[in-house]
């Protein structure tokens, strides 16, 4: 990579909060752990605390439907340790968590879609492997200060808007099914064994970094990459349906500040934000942003359409109470950075050889 | 087994409820799957079934620290087919659910603390092996109607009472979330694929044919077992927690009628009890009806107090109002019946000389 080309994929200076200052020296050489590491919430995470001095050491499996890339840490890769492995083996996770301070488990199987087609690759990631980081923690490393990423999908179709975190749980996929024993092993083993635990609940999140190549992570993945390509952006059913988006810099503000206090532990929080959106008026920003190319309204597959859960957006005021944390980046400032990104840096994203 | 003793184990007549005089032509004839079907509830369950005239096959693994237990169902033994297979065995499965008009799905790990010490066997057999179940179903016998087992332990500590079904859900320990995870997949592929799948979650039920032999099912087991080997019953704490207790016959009425109608599919019901009791006083009439004995309060295990939950009793209004059921057998009747079948059939269940 030229020094130029470094430059232009430095991570961004995030605007934090000024009550987030503490947190300058709350990472400064501690030892942490990301699983899914080479993800995309993982690698702007080790950015950021590659900027505060951590010792990062990033856990990634590669799977080549995921959302790992080592091009998401180039211009990093001289200030973290890269370990290659799948949170399923037992046997390198117990070795890994051992000696660290903080582990931010965000490894995990995103696509609704696979999760029906095959439910055990995603009942093995998201559910069992969980189990075994938490068990590993437990016996060889008990003060760990671990911050689970869970999802909105827990919730489903929501019953009330915005969705709090008292809203009944009603997945409506296999994956949401699994993050949601996921999510609730990392509580239990805070209420029977005092292990350190937060739980963020996370809505839509984009932003550089994130998988483009196909709707696998998110939607707003392949809507870039087609918007990119010069095709149209293909909006499902009537485009009606109301989503709150993060950016991801703020998310790893919010992961940041769950693990410098003890006050999160054994608790679940939503993130979410102040400018929800109909999926119609988001294609249109989106265009409008890039400058050209066009939105299509097309029929509802039947695989999704079973898995739909119509509109949500999050009431994210438990966490804003008791961190500070807002979003710093609304929606029109998010992806007009993100298309930026994706100009950039297509081929490092996806092989326009391929769909 | 000679004739007299076989008239003494017959399953009893239950007195139903006139409303559920339909069930007997409901399940005439009916191919009819009960994973567990040699333990406790699906011992109880064929029994019944057997009466009905139904053709049951009944799925065990008598893994010996479970409930199953071929002398559960020797009064019955020419009625029904035995299958001794393990849930986990996906191929076992897939093939016996073939052809099956109503799958009882009764299979569990139903120990608190074995899923603490060694939480994988509680993960596949009450998350993994339901969702293969699951699969098998959708697949190869989608018309199949399908009656899970889950269990009030998905709740947790109850935040109020009586715990309906909208109460939030907070497993405390590795089996409820484990269940959670199970009855989920239920919904999920009803939801989804339109399986026609039921959920009850059962509270505290006891009866003939539970495990006595130690606490693994019921601590309620172990209370009989230790009064008649003339040892006193330990109430752990001060014994003012209070519970709700179904009679096993109760249960099965709650099974068949779930099974006999579309109007379940989807859905999630608690039984519970009209007469939910403090488990001092239930020591006390346990001693009482047995005619001898003592209870001792004991402090506590730390193990067991770590997932402790304090008082439960369930509204079950919503299962009452919709099918008519309610509870036929009190507290004090149904404990009669136990203790004496307990009294006379010990030796079936337990080894005097192992504790």
């Amino acid at each position: 990579m030229s020094s130029k080309e470094r430059r232009i994929v430095a991570f961004e200076t995030h605007p934090s909060l000024s009550s987030f200052d503490f947190q300058q020296n709350a990472f400064k050489d501690r030892s942490v752990l990301i699983t899914g590491g080479l993800g995309f919430i993982g690698a702007n995470l080790a950015g950021r605390l590659a900027g505060l001095g951590a010792k990062a050491t990033l856990v990634d499996s590669l799977i080549p439907e995921y959302g790992g890339n080592l091009w998401n840490v180039e211009p990093i890769r001289d200030q973290i340790r890269i370990n290659i492995a799948d949170v399923r083996d037992e046997h390198a996770m117990k070795y890994l968590i051992q000696g660290q301070d903080v582990l931010f488990n965000l490894a995990g199987q995103t696509s609704h879609l696979d999760s029906m087609v095959n439910p055990y690759p995603d009942l093995e990631i998201n559910a069992r492997a969980q189990l075994s980081i938490l068990e590993a923690s437990r016996k060889f490393n008990p003060k760990l200060k671990i911050v689970f990423a869970s999802t909105r999908q827990v919730y489903g179709k929501p019953q009330y808007l915005p969705v709090d975190e008292r809203h009944p749980l009603h997945p409506v996929d296999v994956n949401g099914v699994n993050k949601l024993a996921g999510e609730w092993y990392h509580i239990v083993y805070h209420d029977a064994y005092g292990l350190r635990t937060t739980v963020l609940r996370l809505t839509n999140t984009y932003g550089p970094r994130m998988r483009v190549k196909d709707a696998r992570q998110t939607f707003l993945g392949i809507w870039i990459r087609r918007l990119i390509e010069g095709k149209p952006v293909l909006v499902f059913g009537d485009g009606k349906q109301v989503r709150d988006f993060n950016y991801v810099d703020d998310v790893v503000d919010a992961l940041l500040l769950s693990a410098s206090s003890d006050d999160s532990n054994g608790q679940i929080y939503n993130l979410g934000a102040e400018d929800p959106i109909a999926l119609k008026d988001l294609a249109v920003l989106l265009v409008q942003l890039h400058g050209r190319g066009e939105h299509q309204l097309v029929p509802f597959p039947d695989d999704r359409k079973a898995i739909d859960i119509g509109d949500y957006y999050a009431d994210y005021r438990r966490f804003r109470s008791q961190f500070g944390w807002r979003p710093m980046v609304d929606l029109q400032e998010g992806l007009k950075r993100t298309l930026e990104f994706y100009r950039q840096h297509a081929k490092h994203y996806w092989n326009s050889d391929e769909s």
